[in-house]
């Protein structure tokens, strides 16, 4: 038969024992993928590791590899054959710069495996800005009935910062109960599902007019600190903020300042630096600040999707089509 | 000019300084809804009191009165001329059973102000136990990075218990994410805005069946202590609830059993018995719980939403409509 005869790829997957469950691929994982894809599977063999403690010689035939921690130094050496490279998050801050990428490798992210989270959380995130749960939350801290009112959502405006898959889902999720979205792009040219579109230049012109500001970007070096005191500054006052992107995107020390002396009204923080937040962190008890556990945009069901979406990107492969998700080199996402 | 001949009628508005400002009707209150209502209030001589100073004697010449506490005693010798009385608030259960109800006085709540507000906070709470909001926050209190993953919201099921305003818009809120909502109603019959409609007589059959359930009824012996420790124990392993209807509906001793335990994920109480909360109550540090203090239906303007339904009663009154809300004695809602 023909499909004796078609060439077969190696894949690895590696993951990190340190990381949360529903971050490591097991073998359980990928039996139930190969499953789900029984002929993409005839195509390859497949690998599975942890810790590196087999990688070394995984990659001396692998064709590709999933992996949010490759190694990076003398990659091409260790791996002559390697094509393609997938992470395991939409994020790959931790990888940048991409300079030590071997020509003919294409890296790929996660982006969009978290769509209907994001969305959820950003309902979930202007609603709870919206009736001030975290001074809410701060008041049951100190058993205080604390009566505050506030008026309904439709009508109100949303900033949502950084419109990739995860911002434009946040979007549509805010959208929904009837909130006026402005998003800020790099480019400001118009997206689909915004009400308004704002180039990152015009960040602090805009900024003042958000009941609640929502940071959805990447880590790059052009969105680290852009929320620093003076752009903080710059809120409605009694405004919002949420952040869902990365933490050094948000100057942490101003958001507290603003925060006890009542300039801002709450923030909701999904992600810090480090992570898990250290105990003796001051955000812990910071008031009117929840602090979630990076936990907005995960589903329980994540590697599920991301071996779905790796197989859907293995058949582009054998079809000559481009990858779905490469991440651009110089933008960083 | 005939206008000029037209009888003027005595309303008497009465407030408790103790409750929330955002309950009281100043005389500020009143000339801005007469400012909105002109051609009405020249049918009207208005006074306005607090705590009963002065109420014994608006009553001798008053037609209409708005307060939440009415005095029962011998009503009708105080106010002969008594033809209506409006409540502030929607829950008219502090003043069941209506056996003091002189005839010929009509008793309207305040039933619908709180349809928006309800409405966001339906989203936002099916969005909070869904994602597991009260044990992260209860994690925040311990300083504990808690990394609780949950899947997204669409498709899940949310039982609403009561389905008047507050219970229709709660239900609203949820099914704009996606969420099938089961609508408990006292005679189980078609409700727009719900997926599917039980009596309330086969709540114990349905109840299993709700990854949310969602207290929106009002306080009536029917529905006393409707769910106590096996009601709750009927409820899905794991499931949330909410409670915006009155505090005695909930067995919230044999809840906070259950939310330690982990048989109940999470649970958003915005209502208690007494309120406010004392600092005493075990339910303030009740692990997986969050006390909001009876803010999820109220709004800074809700005076001047009442304010506007009572000219529009008027309006009806003079009209020889029937009043809009009348609170019927027997149901006691």
């Amino acid at each position: 038969m023909a499909r004796a005869a078609l060439p077969r790829y190696h894949v690895h997957f590696e993951s990190n024992s340190r990381k949360p469950r529903a971050f490591q691929v097991h073998e359980s994982d990928v039996k139930a993928a190969v499953r789900r894809h029984p002929e993409l599977a005839k195509r390859l063999k497949i690998t599975v590791g942890f810790d590196r403690t087999m990688l070394a010689q995984a990659l001396q035939s692998a064709d590709f590899m999933l992996n949010s921690e490759p190694p990076r130094e003398g990659l091409r050496a260790m791996a002559p054959k390697l094509k393609w490279i997938q992470t395991t998050g939409a994020g790959i801050d931790g990888l940048l710069p991409l300079d030590w990428l071997p020509e003919g490798v294409t890296l790929t992210n996660n982006s969009g495996a978290h769509r209907a989270k994001a969305q959820d959380s950003g309902a979930m995130g202007v609603l709870m800005l919206n009736a001030l749960i975290p001074a809410v939350m701060t008041a049951q801290r100190e058993k205080h009935w604390h009566h505050l009112f506030s008026s309904p959502i439709a009508g109100k405006t949303a900033l949502v910062l950084g419109y990739g898959d995860v911002g434009a889902a946040v979007g549509r999720g805010a959208r929904r109960l009837g909130v006026k979205v402005i998003a800020v792009t790099r480019s400001g040219r118009p997206v689909a599902g915004a009400d308004e579109v704002v180039p990152v230049a015009k960040l602090a012109r805009v900024i003042g007019r958000a009941d609640f500001v929502i940071v959805a970007t990447p880590l790059t070096p052009q969105t680290h600190n852009l929320l620093d005191a003076a752009m903080l500054d710059r809120m409605k006052d009694g405004a919002g903020l949420m952040n869902i992107g990365r933490a050094p995107v948000v100057d942490y020390d101003a958001l507290r300042e603003r925060l006890i002396s009542g300039k801002l009204s709450g923030a909701v923080l999904d992600v810090f630096s480090p992570e898990p937040l250290p105990a003796e962190s001051p955000l812990w008890t910071t008031p009117n600040l929840m602090v979630l556990p990076h936990i907005t945009c995960d589903d329980p069901r994540y590697i599920e999707y991301l071996l779905d979406f790796w197989f859907e990107n293995f058949e582009r492969f054998l079809a000559g089509k481009k990858f779905r998700n490469i991440v651009d080199p110089v933008r960083g996402y």
